[in-house]
């Protein structure tokens, strides 16, 4: 083949993005090689560009992205399928799940909760000695032992959502939203309107979204929210803990609560938003971004509340994931505020660790189209 | 009748308890009036009289008292069983649910969490135009309606951890511990020591009890905690975190841990004794004591922890107590320090507001004895 | 006063139904008489009508009809609000809960499963001696202590299936549908159709209804079922099982089956639809209906399958049923196939009990419009 | 080396054992060989030999024999701890995980329930071309990929309980036995007797074991059995019924019931055990013993019952067994009523499958000691 393809390198927290050009590789037995079509920008990365300490671990210089769609280029021998036993062949549409786990270790076999496997790997997380492992790249190499992907027949730019939306599937399994609960979601980025669209999916009898601008909150109620607060407007959160228990059943408040905001500050608000026994998902601080106060009485012990962590995804929340997505009902597309070449990530970083404004337009969601 | 009897009213906090005299009621339709036999002093009341904030509100004068066992001296018309169907009759020993639900409120109906009924009325909790409602008093009046009791064979000293042992099965309840779990208990204290006769029930396969002094963490060695951290000896917190992990299997941390301490600070030191995946039960804040700062990320959200919740007690987890006390493997009534009447009632609030020590001897449960 | 109203008498199984003028009760405080403006005729009266033997026992003469929706035309003293706070008037639509249990009893309290209340009453299912407690009736006098209802603005032949759909969020919660699940729903009937809007109201990806004839399996399409299985084409057993399994991720089967076709034989069958792990909800044998082989290896065993009861409802289920019926996402009154005055119940219970034929026409969801 | 081993193998059900001699293999990278210390004679493993269809399919010529306790002889490269990161070295006794998975297929990493791996091995199970993979043999070659096995300093004839206990911790962890449940136990063989210690670990109120003969229940007391019921004197089931009855709280029946009688007749009487929401364990019927009748009303619906099938076990249930085993609590060494040589297998099966005596003395367990 001799062809080259180009991916980007960070070096260092804040820098710029180096992009640089690689020999393709031919891809070994049990591999695939990608041509990425679309890759989102989390705001986990933009936490790590900005330096906050990570949690699955990874080496600078560093390559990003791991909310990937792409074609199948090239396939390496014995692989037939993908999980779910559908045939793959070269011009597939493929979404991989980035994080990798070993199915040995103690937390894979013993306490069965692989998403804390002792010897993960993910896309979007490795050093620059693995190319084409990150999606902010023309290829991505699905090389790392025991890769799960999925094929698709989703657009691109709903395909792109699967791995976002993954991790609101799994949030909304980790808290359990009944048939009938009401549900309130801290937060209306990207995060935020996906554990929404599950909340729906899941039977909330009522949404509330509590989060802002004007743009995000008139999506949410594109995709259903029953209610929205705009914390821009309403700025004390004794306020807006009133409010939600107002619209609640009883004024009693809501039954669950999701933080999907990933500012520390939102948890005890959010946790006030709550009746007793009601239960609260933290999905959103998953780097370090450091402490808030909380009052072990009123906030755990005699609120009777369940509070749980809700962090990455695994292949079964891709799978619901996909589902839903194929159901069309949301429009998640329309989140797409800004579809970058791989030159102008540096904008898109800068944008979204700032003032959310690129090219004079607000950011919602922005992917990288190299 | 025109018999008199005393009980004990406190007319603000930190002030003295006045004992007063009263006549005896005849006990109405459906209620039952019991000679108090023992009265343990619940750590919650400490706080009350210290002034912090009480969640089940009540009145000043207030009548104290809620772990009680007493024998009937007078049933009103229609009370023929306890709860389990046992025949009673004057002279049995009567152990009393404290909380009494309205089993009609949105509560008790819509969420089915009687513990937190909109309605709910206490022995213990009432003032003093209730009289003989508190159980520092040589009678309880068994007349708040839907009041629940069972009858006993039990010795006083036992059956009087009847309450604080029910507190302990409910905070099990919640948070789930199952065969083989790693459990911590933070504090041993009488609940701290309930906890942990529930974990060893419930089928921990370890036990470690983080508290002090000696005599207590003596008294959970006696009833089968295979560990003692004593944090008299052990300062820091850190340091006490990596003992937690060194003693669990693999060095990863415990898979439960209660908060018993009653101490805000504990909160964040108890989740790091956690595994991936553990969980945390906050059974200990029961009143409001203040804050403490913790981390969303590394306490909840990456650590994919659950956070419960276990605030007071209901009839099962009475049943449940009685059985386990039934059984006879723990010898609960070592853990009484102090048996006093009524007229030193002073004396036990303030030794456990201070220095914990009543006649130079160190106190574990103080129990009155009218 | 002094007005009449009338109510329907059945003396004995398979027998005419008496109709009976009565004098109108005027309410005793804590109870409130309704005109009836609805009821529908549920397939468990059905039963009783054949003869086969209850579980809520009920004497004979007996006043049937518990699916009812009605106009409060007087209030007695205290009644000022329905359960979820909302003030009642006369001329306010009631939505009553058949269902009235007594908080006390051993279920109550301890088992904290009222559904199974020892002491349980139920409006439909009371003897000639409680006039106006069944709603094949004028008059509906909610009269039984602790009797819950809720105010309602739906219409009456929506609001008539708050009811039906309270059975079938009770079965949703007992056997934990997940957002993704791919479930199947045995029957066709009002039940079978209550239990498919649940379960794609609690997330599933994919709803699989075998049933029929033709009329119900597209009103199972209208309310969004993926696939339907017509039991009178596809007649043997084996065949729909190959055919579900098909319909489902990698051929495995289904992750959940409801059992809402009311015969024995279903189950087994219905056990065989569901992958390993399925979980399994016997929401259709109500009355005692005769029994069916089962293979404990296969079907429970080495299958790691789930199978839960559900029978009957509570409150709580009702606040979500009218919760999904206010989404107005589902056109429930597309089921009312008759709408009979009282005068024609004997029509109604002769066909639901042989060809499902009045005037000619397929009888679905039956009405009594008094 | 060159040293030979023997090992039994059968070759068509209900034949004789046949003792072949073999050379010992070397192992490879990732295995190890076992000197067989001692190997349980399962009861499947005898329906089996009777010819009853197996779940867990297998190959005639067979190696039989899967509860193995041995001691380490050779290594093979890369292998330095077990799964809990003990090192192990020759001369160590450890216990293998009989059932092996592959991490990799849609039970493994979609449903995440291994115990279903598509692509299960396991040893016991292998034909004659996998020399030395049953543990009816003088060694055990360690040599299916992912084989996970454990490390301990139990007594062999403690140790040979490790698998029993695991399949009975899970059939606990599956139907959820919770602190202060009454439960009752079918069967007092091997497994019935580990789901007693798994029963009374977990919390257990009150157990009662119905079975027999005498021998067995006397051990099932000596375990802490609360209770026994003597099948061969009280053989009517509906008396049994009654008796476990009323020897539960108030008459209503037991919280949860496990069948480990393996016969399908027990599966009605053991549901009749049980109160209204009561659980039932379904733990016997490993392989295809035949069809029993069920009423879908009585037994489930308005049972509101929960069954549960629990099959084989996994390696954190082998971890959790370890645990119980090693706090010495429960003698069950004494459950071996017999050590026979490899040469006497075929006495074993015969017994087992006839009149449970073996040199006139009766069979509980029975387990081979090469």
């Amino acid at each position: 083949l001799k062809e080259y393809g180009k991916f980007a390198v960070l070096d260092r927290p804040k820098d710029s993005f180096r992009i640089k050009e690689h020999l393709l590789p031919e891809p070994d037995p049990g591999t695939m090689l990608l041509k990425v079509e679309m890759c989102g920008v989390c705001g986990t990365d933009v936490h790590y560009w900005k330096g906050h300490e990570p949690i699955l671990k990874f080496p600078f210089p560093v390559l990003f992205g791991h909310e990937v769609v792409g074609k199948v280029v090239a396939i390496g021998e014995g692989v037939e399928t993908d999980m779910l036993g559908n045939p793959v062949k070269i011009g597939d549409r493929i979404v991989p799940v980035p994080l990798v786990t070993c199915g040995k270790c103690y937390y894979c076999t013993i306490i069965r909760e692989p998403i804390k496997c002792l010897n993960a790997q993910a896309y979007g997380h490795l050093g620059e000695d693995k190319p084409f492992t990150g999606g902010y790249s023309q290829y991505l190499y699905l090389s790392i032992p025991n890769t799960v992907f999925f094929k698709t027949d989703l657009p691109p730019e709903v395909a792109v959502f699967t791995e976002p939306l993954s991790i609101a599937v799994n949030a909304v399994e980790r808290v359990k939203v009944n048939l009938g609960d009401e549900v309130v979601i801290q937060g209306s980025g990207p995060i935020g309107l996906m554990a929404l669209i599950c909340a729906i999916e899941a039977g909330a009898s009522k949404t509330i979204v509590v989060g802002g601008p004007e743009r995000r909150l008139k999506l949410a109620e594109e995709f259903g929210a029953d209610e929205t607060i705009n914390i821009y407007e309403i700025k004390d959160p004794q306020e807006r803990v009133r409010m939600v228990k107002e619209k609640t059943l009883g004024g009693f408040g809501a039954a669950v609560a999701f933080e999907c905001a990933g500012v520390p500050e939102a948890v005890p608000e959010g946790i006030d938003y709550l009746r007793f026994f009601g239960r609260y998902c933290e999905a959103g601080n998953f780097s370090i971004a450091g402490k808030v106060q909380i009052n072990p009485c009123t906030h755990i012990c005699a609120k009777c509340a369940k509070i749980v962590g809700a962090w990455s995804s695994l292949p079964d929340h891709f799978v619901k994931s996909l589902k839903i997505l194929e159901k069309g009902k949301y429009h998640v597309e329309r989140l797409i505020s800004h579809r970058l070449p791989l030159e102008r990530l540096d904008d898109a970083f800068k944008a979204l660790s700032t003032d959310y404004k690129i090219d004079g337009v607000e950011a919602v969601k922005v992917v990288i189209a190299p």
